[in-house]
């Protein structure tokens, strides 16, 4: 991938440099390394200086075999020397507002989406630190596949929710770097305007065919069984999202305090 | 704020520049830088390749006098030349269902929250992005305040919810930056740990005070009405929190197609 022309600064070159890393040097890290780049996640934006985000650094080799087991089966949450858990974290202002004697209002969906949103931004914030260090990252949305496991063994008091995992170590190798949507398909215009997008979807089947990734395997055009097309990023994201995923959220959610109101 | 010592590199040093910029300059944006830091938002680590975020950029002068009006009557909103309102999209996804003839699996919290955080995630690169340009932004969490007419006025679809806002121009001044929570208070290892929470808090209040952002304020002791003290950042966030906000979210995205199951 390269950047866009003329509009390239050391940050963006950084950005462009990103790809998730599954294959760790089993080297730890420095503990002021893994403080550095949580640091640098903080400095992100955060709505009304709330600072909504707690982060549990796991570097325990047992714990971290559990939570393959519990994240799908991953083995680089295994093999690599830290694993960050990115929580959504309102109990810290539930603490303050009962010390201070304030009711807190936490159960309303807007709740959860605000320290969703703050922790998610100072995830992707400490991403582009640690890999500007050199490091390798992958983000794992499966910490939520038996989210109520995951908070018991790290611990996580009510109102404090699992957002995504983080694995970070030295990566073994530079991951191949993927394509993304034509621009024209993702940013509109003074209004949402999808007019372009059924051509920007075509070119993008392409693409990502021409990277390998779904080995040439074919499939049927819809509505014509008896011709096939090559399988692409279309066909592959329309089974992904046609199965259920992760539905017992919700109840987690309510069980750690979110009511989702 | 200074980086931590020896963890240091142009991006790390980039995303310590960071303070929201209220306070634009008339000039426009070329299109093409505003592209540059869309694509470059797009880089970011995206659930299963589902690439579930869209974003409308508004230059329109009367549209933006709109949205300022929307957003809590934010004047930087008006002013800025470009806002920024970054959509968790599964509506691309569901379009390219109904073509292949796949049902859609939408429904649940997961759905929802996978699609929040992609956007998030994207946005925050594209974030430092415009920063590393010399750009500033201001993320714009009132574009939730009355989500319904911010979806009516930018045309969005079923199953697209305008997430944050970004204005985005260029700054008039360099804006204050603010110190965040001591590490201790955000960063646990191995388990959620909050027993160095207080003395956390105790240095935060303080550093917050010497800011003068609060004015010297005083308010009572809890507990102990006739003893006052400085008014912080614990004070002033239980009184947040202790107020219910955007509570019509639920209702908004319900009607939008997400369902939160």
């Amino acid at each position: 991938m390269t950047t866009t022309g003329i509009y390239e600064t050391p940050t963006i070159e950084q950005i462009y440099r990103h790809a998730s890393v599954r294959n760790y040097k089993p080297d730890p890290l420095p503990t002021a390394m893994v403080e550095a780049v949580v640091a640098a996640g903080q400095r992100a934006s955060t709505s009304s200086n709330l600072q909504m985000t707690s982060v549990v650094a796991v570097t325990d080799p047992e714990t971290r075999t559990t939570l393959a087991h519990l994240c799908g089966n991953q083995a680089h949450i295994a093999q690599a020397p830290v694993f960050l858990a990115w929580c959504a974290d309102l109990s810290r202002l539930d603490r303050i507002c009962e010390a201070r004697n304030y009711t807190h209002v936490a159960e309303y969906v807007e709740n959860f989406l605000l320290s969703a949103v703050d922790a998610a931004i100072v995830m992707q914030n400490a991403a582009l630190a640690a890999e500007s260090l050199g490091l390798g990252m992958c983000y794992i949305g499966a910490i939520r596949n038996r989210s109520q496991e995951v908070i018991d063994l790290l611990h996580l008091p009510r109102l404090v929710f699992p957002l995504v995992g983080m694995t970070l170590g030295w990566p073994v190798a530079a991951p191949m770097l993927r394509p993304r949507l034509p621009l024209q398909a993702v940013l509109h215009w003074e209004r949402y305007d999808d007019s372009n997008e059924e051509e920007a979807l075509i070119d993008y089947d392409r693409a990502m065919v021409a990277t390998g990734i779904y080995e040439g395997r074919q499939v049927s055009v819809p509505g014509q069984p008896d011709q096939v097309e090559e399988y692409g990023w279309q066909e592959h994201s329309a089974r992904r999202v046609a199965q259920p995923h992760r539905t017992e959220l919700r109840a987690v959610l309510e069980r750690q305090g979110f009511a989702l109101r």
